[in-house]
């Protein structure tokens, strides 16, 4: 452990950030969200943002996570490919400078798929246990990845791109003045589950529409329809491995495990939900103990 | 036939409009297209986006087809249910003025599904002999539809918004960027069909993306994949019915029907393609025939 005085640990993506300043006895003492992602800091720039982290936690060594190690972030930290567990990271970091390592994302080669940031929370619930080996791990998102876990190692995975599709409905589509109010569980979701389980969801978002022009369907019912239709479709899909699985596992933010959760007990089967951000601090703690 | 001396016909649609001059012999005499699509209309004021047209193809008699019938037009035109020929479609015609008659569309309660603009071109095409009884339609555009027509008339239909979500993918979403060149036919749409055919496009979409930044796929090939992958989605879902269809015929704009004609084709039906105009023409004079 060559940080025994503590360190900041930041998941850094896209359109946010959240650091955390971990002290010398792995607690977490200090942090905080902005929206300072990526793609708000200009090119050759990091140096500043970084910089900020520092003014706000205490200047201390830095372990980075998410699209920071993309082509678009500080350095690009090249992706370890699966089967993926807490050494072929920790043995991957990229160093920006002596006091800042990246943490690579993780790719699948064979199904051609990529993932930055939701590695470090999957190793972490693995290492506490929470995950037992053989889980088929749900992690939703702007782009939700289903994980399949095998001797301790990120296995394999898939992503389904459901919250961007939701939010390109919502905001630029025939759909966007039915979807303005917020989605949440209930009848209306669980009927689009139940939809989205039983049929292609590209054959039955139109229907969103003609069923309330029908009177068939209500108005305000289309938001959280939609969204279960969605996370249904998704489902489906990220369920096809979940015969051999000891366990479906969701791990993120609260609010969207909450809704996965009761499409996959829709679906038939009883998942365990585990919130992401403890998550992560378990996982970069396992990485940043394996730095020399 | 209450107007011998001809007619204007216009089909309205959301962002565009095409207007034809119908002379007494039934050929068109003259036309134009332009963006005053139903949208840019302001409420009310109808009256002047009908003098327009008007002072470019002469004082005559208006047949208006497409969205100029819907709540967002001039005057509502309710639905007619399916099974709709020509004769319930003229016999529902809304008079918005004593010469200015509105084409209402058509609805499939059962499947809870609209359309407004392409009953015209499928009426067109059934008269003419085009679509042969027991054939499966299909009708490209940003609202695609699949149609199965039966005693000549439109039987029941669905509706894959393919080529919304095309626009939405390639405007608004993580893969903008890949998207901005053209998409056209030829080995990459050819590959992205067969995905198409063979998985749920839900779970297609984000590989895209994440087979490029893994080297397995050329970013140049991204658009027509894409373009392939959404269409091959489409026409697996759409020919569900086809085992029963005597025919499969595609009618719309060419660029469009060709394209969906090569995804047909490497499904195994062999499609017959129609220009939409041409159709449009043909069902417009069977309905004004019926005006008494």
């Amino acid at each position: 452990m060559r940080w025994p005085e503590g360190f900041i640990a930041v998941d850094w993506g896209t359109t946010n950030r959240r650091a955390y300043r971990i002290d010398g006895d792995g607690r977490c003492g200090d942090e905080f969200e902005d929206d300072r992602g990526v793609l708000s800091v200009p090119t050759g720039d990091f140096g500043g943002a970084v910089a900020e982290i520092r003014a706000r936690l205490g200047d201390r060594p830095l372990l980075l996570a998410g699209m920071v190690g993309s082509n678009r972030g500080w350095i690009e930290a090249p992706y370890v490919p699966c089967p993926a567990g807490v050494d072929e990271i920790a043995g991957a970091l990229v160093w920006a400078d002596e006091q800042a390592a990246i943490v690579p994302g993780v790719c699948d080669p064979r199904r051609a798929d990529v993932m930055r940031g939701e590695e470090v929370q999957l190793l972490g619930a693995i290492a506490d246990g929470s995950v037992s080996p053989g889980s088929l791990v749900c992690h939703p998102g702007t782009h939700n990845k289903w994980v399949e876990v095998a001797d301790g190692r990120i296995a394999t995975f898939r992503t389904i791109m459901t919250g961007e599709l939701f939010n390109l409905l919502r905001e630029h589509s025939i759909l966007s003045d039915l979807l303005a109010e917020p989605a949440g569980p209930g009848d209306a979701f669980d009927a689009g589950v139940r939809d989205g389980l039983a049929h292609d969801v590209q054959a039955q978002l139109f229907s969103i529409r003609s069923r309330i022009l029908l009177d068939q369907a209500r108005r305000e019912d289309a938001p959280s329809y939609t969204s279960g239709l969605l996370i249904g479709g998704d489902v489906r899909i990220g369920l096809e491995p979940a015969a051999a699985a000891t366990q479906i596992v969701i791990m993120g933010r609260p609010e969207l495990t909450r809704l996965y959760a009761s499409a996959i007990a829709i679906a038939g089967r009883e998942p365990v939900e585990l919130d992401g951000e403890r998550c992560f601090l378990a996982g970069i703690r396992q990485i940043a103990e394996r730095i020399q």
